[in-house]
């Protein structure tokens, strides 16, 4: 017992240094502090985003009053729902746990007719509550207070993690004395460790029908940049509903890395050696501020685009009714009804003991949402960015605010949208150039050591660019060696030596998009692969022998649209409204343009593979079906893949002329690198979603130049 | 002859409007006028860049004083070497042409070992005369006075056509009455003509043996924009040196696409009716300043870059002495010795008599750098950039000066360089980010119709990004349709009807970058694959049954490195120097991390692919020598594949522990869509060049992130 003393020390000395610091410390939260939106932590005060274009509504902008039918459910509407719940005999028991209190979108068909100034159609909960063991999938009528539809999963899987979940594994291990045992003779201090649920697959190994979690630790000691400190070889199999520990796998002991060079905090590091030619501050300015409204904190127009953006616990970000203002007929035009990073999937490549099992499905296992921290402003987004606050819910049902987890921001980099210069042979007197400007969605989600950075990137030509950085801290591996010398040359590290006794271990990301493209609405699309196939001319038809000619294939089922890239298989994938031509006939579309392309390798029948058997190809096409919506299924944690995008797709049903959904798998390689030590540079993929004769021409032809009579007059604030 | 006298008139006509607009107007130059820069263009006259950070140099700046080995020949070296070559009777003769003059560098080791203070290496000119018919290839030595060397080109093909060939090519059909008969039967007005030489290929039928010229034309009438009003069908054939006409390819009539809606210039289409949401002013502002500098107009120091900078008539601009300040050591140490876009590859998809040979390979037939026009300040480059001129030489050996024709610019783009936040689980006090700023030089080629846009972004990390944009105009074919419901079910059109009477034909663009790579100096680099293979566990072994593994394989000859990038067999691509190792001894390097990804399927005996058959491959490493420079060869113009980077790597000389060039090719293939009408948005592909290893851990651990006074105080530019 004495760790767990230690711990407690620890705890209140870091307690102490978090108060001192006004910083949020949730480390030794009970689950009631943690629901104390403001003793939880200052993320939580309701700051207030310092761009709103009706100040009049900025005073609470997740006040109760929500003014659009996918508006998220409202403070007031989520105590509404933990009530209706609680007022359940079934549900009132101590044990039972809220998973995950989201709103229920209403159907399709209504938000779609639904206009501005109608009725909002009845709002609705979608809830999963735990109680006994059972999972319940429920749908709770917020005005009627009655619950209107009550399942209890049939899939394999339990539902997302609770942040208390996750917590509570921190501190669970501590209470076993074998364990302190292990870490006190690994010389390690009880009150410097740090512990992580690091894995909740499945393996395939053992099914174990209730909910496991392994758990592994580091050492804090001398370096807040514990991940770089990890206690090597020692997994404890956790009961997250008991909190006992199952099993203790304490292989051999590995020597710890040392804490040196592993803090990258500016207040510690800049008195570092590291000879840096610092930069003079740059910034991108709106002397008029930004172009972009946001009505009622969720309704997106910049440009002609007009989008709904909220967050979610599960997805991050979710964009909704994406519409664009056709520049010819001024009407808006549908584009995409719902586009969300769907799941992600990120195998470790390292199948021994302690590593095997990281194989994380972020979104559906910790919640990609959940874990988006607020962004730090002027660093995380460029000055006049708006901020919007997610609103989320904890195990017991109350609300509480992830401030600042979004911003929306316009960016200039110093691109040009469209140029033309006439050339020394013609000399003519042209030379027309436009900036580029364009408007960014972005999120920031902590996944534990590894930073996403997703944005949505929207131009004024039409053109959506998703796009998944990654940053943070990689997932390390102790080692006994200080240099490659000392390796055998038969010997496999399964990755790269980053620093003495660390090694990066290879590992993929995939991040799975939902695309629900509605190209002029819902009905008739249809999925069109044109096909680049070289062809040979015939004897004598040219002095070309070949060319590549483009061959246009309807997919007619779900099998015709299971795609793996190839280079030397060219394609473009048009999503086209089979029933409207543009003015010269062609079939109006967007086309989806590959980018980030890695693609998974690993066997499918590996359970990691076959819980992400969405990442079996890159992009896939389901009909529209309301329930799917996560591709690794609805239940991700210890899943054994029997609800992924791949089973319904494996249906094979109709996809012609239909409301069809369009899956984009984005992917990375990563064996990592030196540089990546102690935190890794940014690593960014994008793909696009493109206009292809959607518009009758380009649909920028008369934005204006830029001229010097447009740009701000700046000084520096130093002199101001 | 009455064609001819409309020309003229129609040249008068131009004329008094550029004079009018005080614009440039070559296409009635004379070749004397031509090379009066001043006359010329007003691009010429010696407009002084507005940021230099020495300005007591900033007079004139491409002035007589070359600071550098590597920098360009200066006006006043060029009239030298106009006089040297003069001097030889040979030379002096009516006829005698000038193809090329620039600086012939010295030799690597002399520039390698050349420090700040030193003398200067002799200064030479690499000159290619064209004689009687027979082209030399000389080396004059500037000083002396003296032809060091002196070859007649061995390969096939002919040198880079002069601005002063191809504006001869636009008005050498109208001397024909058969060509104006067939214009004027086609209902086309001989004054509103403009014709282009379009190609320049050879295409395996005849061997001409002399400088013949495929030459098209449109119609100028009602539009600017020509290109979309082509005379389809009819092709001359012109000898570039008699100026006669050859022979007349002259197909059906083809209806003229309408002028309407062509035009594209800001001044003309402001009073359209597109509807288009216009955004408020934004800029990138630098309230002290850049932050890097260029010494002697060619050195450019940012961050803890530093490089060489020029511009070239062939590649566009060249980058050399590549060297980073390491943060640990403070010692600047090599990455790439030069970098440059070497060659292009613009293959058409119509085998048909009026469109296969419109095969492009623009450095090497046009000049990539002589199309580079002056950047348009505020919307190619934004406020704050830094701009480089140009100094080219006429066919009779005059210098002449293309302002503006690269940009230095710093980018904000609102990205991110590193971040990390705690996640809720740790609760840590932890938000570190810091926002990322790179460096950017650009040029933008018009090459007739199509604009390329070469930017290389440089990151303070140490990544280098080259990137391509493509905007301009498409080269377009005339169609008797108006609607696709005209087109019968199995006719196919090599592309998409853009609008009436227009269509876009398929396309590919390539793009081949020489990177002379030098990693920690020239000797002892090596080219590694690092492999990612499946790889199945044993029975028992682990839960998990597969995973990557990375296996490395040094490329000991070039065909080892004849690289086709395969996304189901993943590889990273290193160059290492294998005599440095990291403190943890891994191989210092740096890896391509390949982008824009689309490769050439037309055949290996098509004469376009067999003279461009260095984008056979995606990537190729080949054993540095200094007369490997072009990948097409030295000569491309009617060149027959014989001299290309193929043919070289096919020798498959050792590659290993030697010094070093790796050559990528970022393709893109193009179907084009209305959009694309009448000029297109940018589409863009990057590749990375990136540090692995190379580094003893992140070099930007200790930049600053930003805080409100660092940035600017700006006012709207209207208000002030």
């Amino acid at each position: 017992m004495e760790g767990r003393n230690l711990f407690f020390l620890m705890s209140i000395i870091l307690l102490l240094i978090f108060t001192f610091l006004n910083l949020p410390s949730p480390l030794s939260h009970t689950t009631d502090q943690l629901l104390d939106c403001t003793t939880y932590s200052p993320w939580c005060s309701s700051r207030k985003p310092f761009f709103l274009r009706q100040p009049e509504n900025s005073k609470n902008h997740y006040a109760d009053f929500p003014n659009h039918p996918l508006d998220p459910l409202t403070i007031g509407e989520i105590q509404k729902v933990k009530k209706i719940v609680n007022s359940i005999a079934e549900f009132r028991i101590k044990g039972c746990v809220l998973h995950s209190v989201v709103l229920e979108e209403p159907e399709k068909e209504v938000v779609l007719n639904w206009r501005r100034g109608h009725r909002l159609p009845p709002r609705k909960a979608a809830v999963v509550a735990r109680a006994l063991g059972v999972v319940h999938v429920l749908s709770v009528d917020i005005e009627t207070g009655r619950v209107t539809r009550r399942e209890t999963g049939s899939y394999s899987g339990y539902p997302i993690l609770t942040i208390e979940d996750m917590i509570s594994a921190t501190s669970a291990p501590f209470a076993n004395s074998d364990f302190n045992r292990s870490i006190i003779q690994r010389g390690v201090d009880l009150a410097d460790l740090a512990c992580l649920p690091v894995a909740a697959g499945w393996y395939g190994k053992i099914e174990e029908k209730r909910r496991v979690i392994k758990v592994q630790c580091f050492t804090l000691k001398d370096t807040i940049n514990f991940y770089m400190r990890p206690i090597e070889g020692l997994t404890v199999l956790l009961d997250l509903d008991t909190q006992q520990v199952i099993e203790i796998s304490d292989g051999e002991s590995i020597p710890i890395p040392k804490a040196a060079n592993t803090d990258y905090r500016y207040s510690r590091i800049k008195k570092n050696k590291q000879k840096i030619n610092l930069l003079k501050p740059i910034s991108i300015e709106q002397p008029n501020g930004p172009s972009f409204t946001i009505e009622n904190n969720h309704l997106v127009k910049w440009a002609n685009w007009e989008f709904h953006l909220k967050p979610d616990p599960r997805a991050g970000v979710i964009i909704s009714r994406v519409m664009f203002e056709d520049p010819d007929t001024g009407k808006m035009r549908n584009v995409m009804y719902k586009g969300f990073t769907s799941e992600l999937f990120v195998p470790y490549m390292d199948p021994s003991d302690a590593w095997y099992f990281k194989t994380y499905m972020d979104a559906g296992e910790y919640g990609f949402g959940l874990q988006a921290m607020p962004l730090d402003p002027l660093n995380d987004c460029p000055r006049n960015a708006y901020y919007m606050d997610g609103v989320f819910v904890a195990a017991d049902g109350t609300p509480y605010v992830r401030s600042n987890m979004i911003c929306v921001f316009e960016r200039y980099a110093g691109d040009i949208g469209w140029r033309h210069a006439e050339c020394p042979i013609t000399g003519l007197p042209i030379r027309e150039v436009r900036p580029k400007v364009t408007l960014v969605v972005r999120m920031a989600a902590s996944v534990a050591n590894y930073d996403y950075i997703v944005d949505w990137e929207f131009q004024n030509d039409g053109l959506i660019r998703p796009k998944v950085g990654l940053s943070g801290i990689l997932m390390v591996k102790g080692s006994p060696y200080v240099n490659m010398n000392e390796v055998n040359q038969n010997e496999y590290l399964y990755g790269t030596l980053l620093s003495e006794n660390i090694i990066g271990v290879i590992h993929d990301h995939y991040v799975t998009f939902h695309l629900d493209m509605d190209i002029d609405g819902p009905s008739n699309n249809s999925f069109v692969k044109v096909n680049l196939q070289k062809e040979m001319t015939s004897s004598g038809e040219s002095p070309r022998r070949s060319y590549l000619k483009a061959v246009r294939n309807v997919a007619k089922t779900e099998k015709d649209a299971q795609i793996k890239l190839k280079l030397y298989d060219p394609s473009e994938f048009h999503v086209i409204n089979s029933n409207k031509k543009s003015r010269v006939g062609n079939p109006v579309g967007y086309k989806v343009v590959p980018g980030g392309t890695a693609a998974s390798l690993l066997d499918h029948n590996d359970p990691p593979q076959k819980r992400a058997a969405f990442t079996n190809n890159q992009i896939w096409v389901t009909p529209y079906n309301e329930s799917e919506q996560w591709a690794a299924g609805l239940f991700v944690y210890q899943s054994q893949g029997d609800d992924t995008l791949a089973v319904w797709s494996d249906r094979d049903r109709a996809i012609e002329n239909k409301d069809i959904v369009l899956w984009y798998t984005l992917g990375f390689h990563h064996i990592p690198c030196q540089e990546d030590f102690p935190i890794m540079p940014t690593v960014s993929s994008s793909f696009e979603i493109k206009p292809v004769n959607f518009f009758e021409s380009n649909p920028i032809l008369n934005i204006p130049p830029n001229s010097p009579k447009d740009l701000p007059i700046c000084k520096a604030a130093a002199s101001a």
